[in-house]
Order: structure tokens, then C-alpha cells, then sequence
């Protein structure tokens, strides 16, 4: 009989079962927004390839200027203009200048360039320097971005539009990202009926699907949607046989009843082996995971609330971990805005509303029992108790994570 | 001559000169996750449509089991059983219970139900209760999630896969969302080349098309690239033109010299107004705003990181804008690696990586001139300086904003 797992415990179990599945794959640039970088990714080449100015303005020797001023400026020969995308293959001579617009290349030689508004063109072939320039100024060396070799990314990244940008620098036009996981998602329950559908009397919706479905796919994963199974071992086990067979991983979702929990452990345990029967967390108890082979499967609590919660905190994790995907857990401080009860010996999950007051961010817990999903609509993230919390009072600091519409 | 106005100003500009454009449309349940809610949802139905127990026991009259025991049971006759998925359309009779399933239907009279780990089941039609029921425990009744009328989610609200479980529970398949904005984007500059070619001498790739395109697309919106226009006043009004027909908002990236910021000034005014002249931030400032009728045009600066900023701080809320979309700027707390001077006058703004060091989360700037791409590679957030502070000392905390692989 396996024991009850805290919620670390569960987290390290996937550590230790589960390992990368998901092949590298390559997709353009334009396609790899949120995707999970495979590879480390090294610049090729030199960024930028040229000394480039980063304002309007003239090249200069800095010696040249030193000492100069709006009342004795630095007298200059204007050798020649660097036109934008051209390049600027030539020596700039002593006591020479060169025009150079923002972004333009830099003649060799040249170690400044003094903006526009410091200058004065006299008509004649020279120009007037104001302002004395220090070496290196308003200039971009070449390489100075990156050169060859140059770590830019590192894997297990999910890729930001930063990052897109700068692979865009670096011509990485073709992106090695870890394929999009399937994820199986099976309903179980005689009591539920698609949403389209009216319930009739002792029949419920099924919420977790369309729910499930949502949140894999914010994730980034693929999800095949296997429908409603009635409570019927034998069809359960069929499916989720089909399901392990299409699919990366597969959730069970619904049976709260005890009788739908033995038979889809028995299904586990026919296909592979069971690692986990129960999580002390509140709520989202009665979870159940196992593998087939390298596959996940995990049996949910029926309970939207706990589902959520469950797939939120271990699912998702659970997938990163099939994906070589970094995950990060940032958290906002708030104040609750009520005393909140807690005295379960287990982790507490509690969905909130976020509202600014002044300067204080006060999270508003939505009480409900856990069976109802309207203790979910509107939420703004959630936070937990610990087990060994007894409650928390009014106006106490709690660290919130916040559903970012995913 | 249109002043440089504050980041405060340039929102509430946005806010004066703008409304909404996008029109509603409706989409599935299954497409709805990320979409702006264009109309308020209330519940047409209750939710649950009846009386439902959250174990597995037996539901009772509460009074029946008063002051029992371990030791002294209430024996109670077991009138019937109620399945999963069916109707409990019949009275519960004084001193009987009745077996339900969690989830399953509660019988007219029944109060609470006793979870079965506190009944024993004497095989001979009677029921031993070893623990006495509060009246409505381990229960849900008609209408405890939603009833008729009840409003579930508010009309603006970027939808969460909670959402998308609270919708499923009321039934409501179809979703009233605004329909995605179209933003065209379009590259000015003679020096630059598109992503996937070498640059030539004096030639940079274009880093802020890739870029804002993933910027777009992660925020929910189409975007329309138009390639890269050389600096031709006429050939870029007559691109700006044919994108402005085709798109709710257009932005112009690149061209950060003075003569493309001019002509795109007169090409904004020729066809509409021109609104802003220049940001008070750091990077960022060279920015002009317009509109044509209803639709903003934006000129973003050439350099990358300033795009990104500007994109990320007025674009994105520009957007919401026109689409009528609930905006949250959520940011956590982290301490400074290391002091940060700022002494401009004007608010600046800089990427970090942020790491955990024990219970602190340290965030270290990535420093470099503004021009260089690889200061947004690998960020994880950004933060705001304001401007009338001189500067950060090392180990101060700081609010950051977190990218969320957008």
C-alpha cells in the first residue's frame, strides 16, 4: 500500500521516475515564441560586425577635440559622409571628420563621434567641433553585442519575445526547440455530460475537460481530448490503453467515487506500475500517478477546484520535466484580506481575487466549498497555507502567484 | 511643436484619444482560452441543479443521528440507494438513510450525509451511524455554485483556464469575445537586412520586426509584417497607407535617424495627427504617436531595447485599448545586485535576471549600451527607475515586472 505523499515528496518523485522524452525539432523564428529551447545557443559571428555610431554626428580622433569649446571649437576637415547600410572601408586621416548617421558604420581609426548638436558645418569643407569627445564615445565597437562563441540562450529556456529578438541579431533564423508533448485527457464518471449538454437530474457537466484542456494548452502542449467514459472498467481500460499508446501523458480525470479510484489504480497497475496514492494537500487528496513505460499517468480528483489545483502544481511540473523545460515559481506579496482558517496537517490551496489598495496589494480569498467551480471564475492566482500553519490573520503578508491568463 | 511628454502622460493620452474598435465574435469553449470577454456572463441556471453529497455515505436526516456514538450508533433503516449520474426524486423517510456516492444525488428531506468510514452496514437492511451530522455537512445544495442571474465573470477579463472550467459549468459553450486586433508592422532603415542574411559591411539584421511579432502574437493579437522599406519618404507613405487599410494599428520600427523620424512625422500628419513627439524615458525616447481616423500609428526607436520598452509599457496598453481589455501590472519584489546609477531627469527603464538566493530573490541588472540586443537575452523582467531618483545602491529593493515566455 503506497502512502500518502506531501507535496515536496510528489515533486521529487517526478524528479526521479520521469526523464526528457520530447525530441528536438527546429522551427523558424518567427514560431518559436514560448517554445522550449533544446540546445544552448552560441552567437556565429561577430555583432555588431562593424563600429557603428549610436548617434547623428561626425567621427572623430578624440585627441583632436580635446580642449575645445563653444567659444574655441576644434576646426576639422570634413573627409567624407558615411551613408546609412554602407560601409565605411577607409582610414579617417589626422585632423579629419566623417559624417555618420545613428547606426552608421564608423571609418577606421575613428574612436568618438561627436552628436550633431555640437557641431557647426561651415559651409567650406570643415567643421566646427564644440565639445570635446572622450574615446569611445557614442560608439558601439564591433563584437561588442557578441562575438563567436558567445553563450546567448541557454536550454530549457521558454523563449520570450527578448529572446526572439536576439536570435534575430544573431541570424539563428532556425530555432532547435523540444517537440510539443500530446497530453490524453480522459473524463470518467456516469454523473457527467458534455457542457453543450442540459444535465438532468443527478447529472453535472463535465467542467475538468474543457478546463484541463485550457490550461495544457497555455502550457504549450498538445492536448487530445478522449471524451466521457462511463464507469465501466473494462471500456476505461481500453481507452486509457488507446491514450498511452497516442500520447506523451495521460490524465484520468473525474471518479471521485472510491469504486472509480480502485479500478483506474488496477488500470495503472496492469500497465505499468503505480507510484503515488494520495496527496496530503487540500485540497486535491485523492490523486493518484503512475507510469507505463516512460509515460505519466495521472488519475485526477473530480472536484474542479482540486483538479486545478493538482495540475497546476505537479501536472504541469510533470511535464516540464518530460521536456527539459526551466520552470519558474515568482510570487507577489499581498495582504489577505480576512483571517483564514487552517488546521488540516496538510498544504492548503486557496484561489483569491487581487485588488490594489493605495500602495498594498490585498488578496480576497473565494470561499466556497471545494466542489464549486465558481470559486475558481475570477481568480486572480492563489496562495498556500502550510501544514504546519494553524490560520492566517487579517491583513497577514502572504505570497501570491498569479494566473497570467493561462 | 509637440513637447516630450512623462510615461503618466503618454497613458493617459492613450486613454483620452482612443476607444474600443474590436467588435464581439463568438468562439467555442475550447478557443476561448486568452480572449478578451466582451459581455458580462451571468449564470441562466442553477448550478448544481440539486442537492449533491461530497462523499461517500449516507445521507440522513441530521436530527436522526443526534448524540450518537462509537459506542451507542444510531440505527437507521436503509430505504435505498442512489447511482451515480441519477435522480434522487423520492423522500427520505424519518429514521432511514439512504446510500449516495460522491457527487451523486441527495434524496427531498435528507440534511447531510454521514461519510461511510462512520457507518457500519449490518447486513440486514438497517445502518449503524457512529458519529452524530450537522445539518448541510458534506453537502452542496441547488444553487450553492451559481444560480440564475448570478454573475459569474465581468466583461473585459483576458480569460483563465479557471474561466474556461466556470463557463463549462454553466453551460455556456459559446463565448462572447472581442475579436483579435490586426497590427501591422513595418521596417524602415537602408540598414537592415532581414534575420536570415548577412549583414554586409555597414548593415545590421532587423532585429524589431522578429521581435515585435512574437511581442504581438503572445499578447493575442494578429500581426501583418511589411517587410523592410528603404528610407523613401513616398515609397514608405504609400506602405504606411496600404497598412493602415488593412489594420487596426500600425507600428513603424527602426529609421532612429533624424530624416526618417521627419518623414514619418509628415506621413503621420499628411494622413491624420500627429499626438507625441518623444517619451521622458530611458531607452525609449525617440518615439512619435499618431492616429488616422480611429487608428493609432506608432513610430518605435530603431534600437531594439528601446522598441521593446516602448512596445512593452504603451503598445501593449494601447492595444487593450482598442480591444476593451482588463490590464494588470503585477510585479514582484527582488533586491539589487549591485548599485545603479540614474541621474537623467526622465524615467529609465532596465532588464534583469532574477535568481533565488535562500528566501531573497536577487535581481542582476544586464547592463549595456542601449543598442545591444543581448541586454534583453536571457532577462527575466524588467524594472522602472523613476525619475526623480538618483540612483539605486546595492541590495535595495526593487518592484520587477516578470516576463511570462511573451
Amino acid at each position: 500500500m503506497l502512502s500518502v505523499k506531501t507535496p515536496e515528496e510528489v515533486l521529487a518523485l517526478i524528479e526521479s521516475e520521469f526523464s526528457c522524452v520530447a525530441e528536438c525539432e527546429t522551427v523558424t523564428l518567427f514560431d518559436a515564441i514560448g517554445r522550449v529551447l533544446a540546445e544552448d545557443i552560441a552567437a556565429e559571428e561577430y555583432v555588431p560586425d562593424f563600429d557603428r555610431s549610436t548617434v547623428d554626428g561626425y567621427a572623430v580622433h578624440a585627441r583632436d577635440t580635446f580642449g575645445c569649446s563653444d567659444a574655441i571649437p576644434a576646426i576639422l576637415n570634413l573627409q567624407s559622409e558615411v551613408l546609412m547600410g554602407e560601409g565605411a572601408d577607409f582610414e579617417l586621416e589626422e585632423e579629419n571628420c566623417c559624417a555618420v548617421p545613428t547606426g552608421g558604420a564608423v571609418p577606421k581609426g575613428a574612436d568618438s563621434v561627436v552628436m550633431i548638436e555640437y557641431t557647426e558645418n561651415y559651409g567650406d569643407g570643415s567643421i566646427g567641433i564644440a565639445k570635446s569627445a572622450a574615446p569611445g564615445q557614442n560608439m558601439i565597437f564591433r563584437g561588442d553585442d557578441v562575438y563567436p562563441g558567445k553563450l546567448v540562450l541557454k536550454k530549457g529556456r521558454v523563449l520570450s519575445s527578448q529572446d526572439i529578438g536576439a536570435l534575430a541579431a544573431i541570424g539563428r533564423v532556425e530555432v532547435p526547440v523540444r517537440r510539443k508533448l500530446t497530453v490524453g485527457v480522459i473524463s470518467t464518471g456516469d454523473e457527467l455530460v458534455p457542457p453543450e449538454q442540459k444535465p438532468a437530474a443527478g447529472q453535472v457537466r463535465d467542467v475538468n475537460s474543457p478546463m484541463l484542456t485550457a490550461m495544457l494548452t497555455a502550457f504549450g502542449a498538445k492536448v487530445i481530448n478522449y471524451g466521457i467514459v462511463i464507469d465501466d472498467e473494462k471500456k476505461l481500460a481500453a481507452m486509457v490503453e488507446k491514450a498511452v499508446a497516442e500520447c506523451d501523458a495521460v490524465l484520468l480525470s473525474g471518479g471521485s467515487s472510491v469504486g472509480v479510484k480502485d479500478a483506474a489504480c488496477r488500470i495503472i497497475e496492469n500497465m505499468g506500475s503505480l507510484l503515488l496514492h494520495g496527496i496530503a494537500m487540500k485540497p486535491g487528496k485523492p490523486t493518484i500517478m503512475g507510469k507505463s513505460g516512460n509515460k505519466p499517468l495521472v488519475g485526477l480528483p473530480g472536484h474542479p477546484v482540486a483538479a486545478y489545483f493538482v495540475t497546476k502544481l505537479f501536472v504541469l511540473p510533470l511535464l516540464a520535466r518530460l521536456s527539459m523545460r526551466e520552470t519558474h515559481n515568482y510570487t507577489i506579496t499581498a495582504k489577505i484580506s480576512e483571517s483564514l482558517g487552517a488546521n488540516h496537517g496538510r498544504a492548503q490551496y486557496q484561489c483569491c481575487r487581487l485588488e490594489r489598495r493605495g500602495e498594498e496589494l490585498v488578496a480576497y480569498p473565494i470561499r466556497g466549498k471545494s466542489g464549486l467551480i465558481t470559486t475558481l471564475a475570477g481568480a486572480d492566482g492563489y496562495f498556500a497555507i502550510s501544514r504546519d500553519c494553524e490560520g492566517l490573520p487579517e491583513g497577514a503578508e502572504i505570497q501570491v502567484t498569479v494566473s497570467m491568463g493561462d
